[in-house]
């Protein structure tokens, strides 16, 4: 198991607590140092807030952890590519490296704001992207 | 002074509560009814948090009030031009109508994300737009 295949597992624990709570399943993780500083997962439903996705609630925890606005030397780990809301919030943050899994055609960044990201940001997809997906495909299914 | 002015004065009480934090100078207030249902400012260095912006915190707590997450029915007033991230968030709640004052060349969504808004989302800009630009002038200025 790579690095970040580990810390893509942890965004997917989050993306389970999310489907345990009725919430399309997508989780997050900030990593700076080896360490996780920061987790969540979807909350709109529960906090009825369309802010709450899993990378704005780990990306406010790691700023938290912090003490600091800047994400510059860590790393987000994210089951789904992130909205453009996201991608935005990543964008101030100034993140060092994003780590997605699935893409998300219809509401992803890449097509509807490909430069929201700081230029500097290393952007990686496709890990874990099977499971990451099937997560997603289960919770729209038993929707149905 | 018409109705949308005297909102947009409202979130320029916003703006100048911003500013005497030394935030960068923007506020913003949901409307629904003729009502005020949610406000806020920029705090994103008083809370280090990114996500902090005017329209994210008014948003949240229109919800709040609402119950519910969606602002279908409401009328979003912001001193400047949202940014990538807030545009995500207004197109996430289905805003009725987007208002503001001072266009952001710079990091305003129109250039970065010009679909992130809910098609049906009506847009107005350039009211009480002088004023709006001059409190982000001045806050600049007094920055060098």
């Amino acid at each position: 198991m790579t690095t970040d295949e580990r810390f893509m597992r942890i965004a997917l624990e989050e993306a389970r607590a999310a489907m345990a709570q009725d919430e399309i399943p997508v989780g997050a993780v900030v990593v700076a140092g080896g360490q996780v500083i920061g987790r969540g997962h979807n909350l709109t439903e529960t906090l009825r807030d369309v802010t709450a996705h899993a990378e704005m609630q780990a990306i406010t925890a790691a700023a938290e952890t912090l003490g600091g606005k800047y994400l510059t030397g860590c790393a987000l780990y994210v089951t789904v590519e992130p909205c453009v809301m996201c991608a935005g919030a990543i964008g101030w943050s100034q993140l060092g490296r994003l780590v997605y899994g699935a893409s998300d055609e219809k509401r992803g960044f890449r097509k509807f704001a490909p430069a929201a990201l700081h230029p500097k940001t290393e952007v990686v997809s496709g890990v874990l992207e099977a499971e990451c997906a099937q997560l997603m495909k289960d919770f729209f299914q038993q929707k149905r």
